[in-house]
């Protein structure tokens, strides 16, 4: 192994009020978009982030993010994130994150599965044949405490069911539906009032196919309890399912 | 004067590929959340930001912003902006500012209004009693180019009107509509393969009344030669009011 092995990577981050939703709190959805901006900058510093992957014809793509949350950050708050690989398979990598204040108390743990897709074919690509080869990074000494968890699954016998198009504004650089548009779209099942009185303790997405500009979608939503089994369904394949474990405040 | 006084703030921010639109761009309504970070940053290093009015009973609310875009940060790339206060008067104060490259090309000029509304009334305050004297930090050294322009008005024969509902995720601390979200709001009304082919060149846009969720709106729009008028109007009063002018890319 290199000396240049970054087996881990840690950004300090500040959240301004501009950037909390309505409980003064990161809101779920740039959770999500800071997780893909750390684990990019961290890709990119072991030199196997986009730049590296074109050289593949590949892209890496986010595909499941499952994350228990004691609190999120709040108006003014800084807060660090650290990434690193926890595993590495012929098709997905495991990159596992924590979110800890300023003393180190966490505030969330998450592991998140990517595959590298071949841009051409949209085809799952062999991780194996890549360079530098990855395995390298698999990190030993943090240890992500989720046990895994069953992938959520399409919802049966709804209790609410939302149409939406996606429009202009949710399509980001890919030229495809932003995946944290998703998680903003599904919570918006919910009201101010509930998320007032209750917070999202844990989430599972999966990720299956992506939404382009105008397509037409329904997200549905089945609630047992404190869990709320989501999905958003496209006319011919779902674009994610998502399990949410609400708690009270 | 006191030697303390910060007449201009400085920030210089990267671009990563997850904050871009399709184009590959800082959005526009992205674009509207940096004017407000920095000019939050800057009222705080001078000590007339929030924590500082909240003492008079009141909170800065933007009015108003005029833009003049020659060309929008792209992705993986550095940006300078900078702002200033312009002037100051009994109600209302003007903030610029200046986006530039690395190598100091502009990218885009604004002139932006703020009042200070008493938070119990929302009435707005009068900004000659409040402390520090904010006449004190006005900038004469730096200078906006953008000449005076009639304010964006009401529609009339409209060509095309949507509707739309808000929702949990366009609301933020405050517990009213973001201004970013009005921005998005009114670009979905074109589609993603105008903006390949047209960019924003300028744009005008004053707010006028609080959005809160589930209320309802029409986004309305009348298109004249290279400008669109708009309007996001709610059930009685208009919420915003905003003049777009488009360029070929």
């Amino acid at each position: 192994m290199s000396d240049k092995i970054v087996d881990f990577y840690t950004k300090r981050e500040f959240l301004t009020a501009g950037q909390c939703n309505a409980e003064g709190e990161l809101p779920l959805s740039a959770f999500v978009g800071r997780l893909i901006e750390v684990a990019t900058a961290h890709a990119n510093a072991a030199d196997f982030g986009y730049a590296r992957l074109i050289q593949h014809g590949c892209s890496w793509v986010l595909s499941r993010v499952s994350a228990e949350i004691t609190r999120l950050p709040g108006i003014n708050e800084w807060f660090e994130l650290t990434t690193w690989v926890e595993d590495i398979g012929r098709l997905m990598t495991t990159r596992c994150f924590r979110m800890t204040d300023d003393e180190g108390s966490v505030f969330a743990e998450v592991r998140t599965a990517w595959c590298a897709i071949n841009i051409e074919s949209r085809r799952p690509a062999d991780l194996r044949v890549l360079q530098p080869d990855i395995s390298d990074y698999v990190n030993d000494r943090l240890r992500c405490p989720l046990a895994p968890a069953p992938k959520p699954r399409k919802v049966v016998d709804a209790d609410r069911v939302t149409d939406y198009r996606f429009c202009y504004s949710d399509i980001d650089f890919n030229r495809h539906v932003n995946s944290c548009r998703y998680v903003a779209l599904l919570l918006d099942s919910w009201d101010m009032d509930f998320f007032d009185r209750n917070r999202v303790q844990a989430f599972d997405i999966v990720f299956h196919h992506e939404a382009r500009e105008g397509e037409r979608a329904r997200v549905i939503v089945r609630t047992e309890g404190n869990v709320a089994h989501t999905e958003i369904a496209g006319s011919e394949a779902p674009y994610c399912m998502c399990r949410l474990t609400f708690a009270s405040r």
